[in-house]
């Protein structure tokens, strides 16, 4: 039986303001939590039924600081999902700091004010299948531990790093190194004609303004995915998520081909 | 003002139970009404405040049979949104009969039990983006006229069709006419180097379970997206959304390549 100051605690983790101040975050999820305690990641509170602890080896919870077992009652009191699975912890935010030097040296992702939840979980996905193992976020994206985000990535967060960074410091620096920055806009060549490589930032930007008018000047290379086809009605588009999985495609496709 | 009544009638056509009694479906949001307007959509009932119907020409309203002007209160009242736009529409539903002799000379979609209304959205965005025009769902799909899949097609509802059909007789009707039918399958080839072509059913599965054990056997090609790089956990995987989207990409970047 959980605590009413721990249940509540728990809830409070949904707001970015609090995870902030306390460095936690919440996953639930069986799948996502299993996922958590086979890679050995640290756990704070594993809070699950009994029926999800009893198929847990003594091996997975060698890192979890403390288990409530709760009932289901109690479950879905602090669950932020309709309809809560048996299981779900508090985590440690394991803390990102983004080191530019290492990144340059590979093709990495860059969100600019990706705002929805969903959005930014697909993205993670989208990355951690086609190994893309870092994504930078500009300050104004969507919190990467916002509940809908980490159930979004169904899991995938362990496998790619998210930071948040100054994304006109980062373009900049990128420039001054002869990175590469490839941007998303309606103008750029075809993706799937454009040469692409092995290195570099794919810039991807907010759901319905795109790219800010502050980073266009630094991209050094302007790509698109063509429309094929016509249409009744012009307002066809791709959403990001969408655009950044056959982006991300296109590249790993091409490297492929590319001799190391 | 608009009465009691027909308020109470738009909000039963959120039911799929009144919409197919009815054979009337909702479309929500300035952008998508004003696109239905301006392709000459048939509309019922267009509900509206007065600062959206003031912006519209006489011809955009020319195959309106109805219009309804609302207060912002009234709005909230019969709207499914959070937070409503300034328009919504009552359109009828055109009867889709599916022509499987003038679709098997196209590149098509067929969905095998897509059950979520954000996935089913997205597959018909991309369908639109990539010149899919048609796309076949099972039975037990998601009802394309369910409000989350509307919003979530952004307009290209407009720009594809959607039939629903029994999959099983779709694709023995394939075999006999040797028409391919690509299927996602883990143990498929990768999409980058099998031929692919520019017509035949790209079969898609359900979220979770992939595409039915009475399906398998009528595919003629196996196809699959291959992840790249390692991970720390094992569950990666491209929702269904994202893996149409990567494989209408590769369809049509490859058949640019085909000479006619």
């Amino acid at each position: 039986m959980i605590s009413k100051n721990k249940a509540k605690f728990i809830i409070s983790l949904q707001k970015k303001k609090v995870r902030d101040e306390e460095n936690l975050f919440i996953i639930e999820g069986d799948k996502i939590v299993r996922e958590f305690l086979g890679a050995g990641m640290a756990v704070k509170i594993l809070i699950a039924k009994q029926e999800f602890l009893s198929t847990l080896s003594g091996e997975a919870t060698r890192f979890v600081q403390e288990i409530e077992v709760v009932s289901d009652a109690e479950l879905r009191q602090i669950s932020s999902l309709k309809t809560p699975h048996n299981a779900l912890a508090v985590i440690p935010v394991a803390e990102q700091i983004l080191d530019t030097e290492k990144v340059f040296n590979e093709l990495f992702a860059v969100l600019d004010s990706v705002q929805d939840p969903g959005n930014l979980g697909t993205i993670i996905r989208a990355a951690a299948w086609f190994g893309i193992k870092n994504i930078v976020c500009s300050l104004d994206c969507v919190d990467v531990y916002n509940p809908k985000v980490i159930q979004a990535t169904m899991g995938a967060v362990l496998n790619v790093n998210v930071y948040y960074y100054d994304l006109k410091k980062l373009v900049i620096q990128a420039n001054e190194k002869n990175i590469p920055v490839f941007g998303t806009l309606l103008e750029g060549e075809s993706v799937y004609t454009h040469p692409l490589g092995k290195k570099g930032i794919i810039l991807l930007g907010n759901e319905s303004k795109g790219i800010s008018e502050e980073l266009i000047p630094y991209i050094t290379e302007k790509i698109m995915i063509p429309r094929f086809g016509k249409a009744k009605s012009g307002i066809d588009s791709l959403n990001v998520g969408m655009a950044a999985s056959v982006v991300f495609s296109e590249f790993l496709r091409k490297s492929c081909l590319i001799p190391d």
